[in-house]
């Protein structure tokens, strides 16, 4: 496609792995690194790969951590797991500052079309979590057909327990409008109505 | 901004010194990064420093190079230069596969209001090819205002020569850069260069 020489088309190739980026964006950011200092570049690869080495996986919730257990794990209320789909999906909810609990990383959605079953998720491992001590699990699945299905599959596992199991709450986002909501939120929306 | 442990954060950082990159798609390609392989991403890490290492920069006419002098300038007809602003802008016009000349890559273009003068760019370099083989010199910096007068400042100089100086059509649409070009466009503009 491109004409660049072998290292620059080598580098151009790599940044096209990166989520979005097609072959003009992959090109500027090459060029953009061509253009740092060498002690930039260095700096940049050495990102790379000391993020690869000093990050680990949780082995009790799944998420990324550079100590086992994580410092969630270790600090804070054991009695309540919020079941979240990526490390990201942490990432948002710690952003709140609200919530005090800890988490588990499912690290996707049972999606038989693509052949997600329950054994490609974490799910054994958040199982093996729901001793005496927890009281609360928090469905905080993506809201999609996979994510809420999924959030259906581990409620009914959860509630043989005898574990109180709640869903975030489903309805129209703050700060829009009624009338662009879709149907199916507005739906979900009137059916979860709360008295005031 | 976000949470996450230190060597992710590290690597969010870098991420966003790519251009156009923001906090949230940093993020995206961070933890793209942590879902690769350690090999994989060390081919990534690797792959960004052999391009600082390998890339060279031309030096008679400013292109990346792996060979000093290009093999551009060392295999094509010397008589004919056509000056841009910067390396893509050679891939550009490479991509055609119908220009046969060699290039000079000025490095940027002449604007006085963010102090870029003809010493920072590689004006004298281009000045110095300028011996008795050379019979034209094609002006193909941007139609940007900068372009524009970049342009015409590099023509008054070559004209000196006796050297026959010409710029590409103006069939390109006046503002947009020169990368962006469609390549009917860009032919088009080539082939209908006007002596100026």
């Amino acid at each position: 496609m491109s004409n660049y020489i072998e290292p620059i088309e080598k580098l151009i190739r790599q940044f096209t792995k990166l989520p979005g980026v097609g072959s003009k964006t992959a090109q500027r950011y090459a060029l953009t690194v061509l253009s740092m200092t060498e002690q930039e570049a260095k700096i940049f690869a050495e990102a790379i790969v000391e993020a690869k080495e000093n990050v680990a996986v949780c082995s009790v919730c799944g998420n990324y951590t550079d100590s086992d257990p994580c410092h969630i794990c270790q600090t804070r209320d054991n009695s309540v797991i919020c079941v979240v789909q990526e490390a990201k999906d942490v990432i948002a909810i710690e952003r709140l500052g609200e919530y005090r609990g800890v988490y588990h990383v499912l690290g996707g959605v049972l999606n038989p079309l693509k052949g997600v079953g329950r054994d490609d998720l974490r799910m054994a491992e958040l199982f093996k979590r729901l001793t005496g001590d927890v009281k609360e699990v928090i469905l905080a699945t993506d809201t999609s057909t996979e994510g809420e299905a999924t959030a259906t599959y581990v409620a009914r596992f959860v509630k043989q327990y005898g574990i109180k199991v709640t869903r975030l709450a489903q309805g129209i986002s703050i700060g829009s409008e009624l009338q662009y909501a879709d149907e199916v939120t507005l739906s979900r929306a009137f059916s979860n109505r709360k008295e005031l």
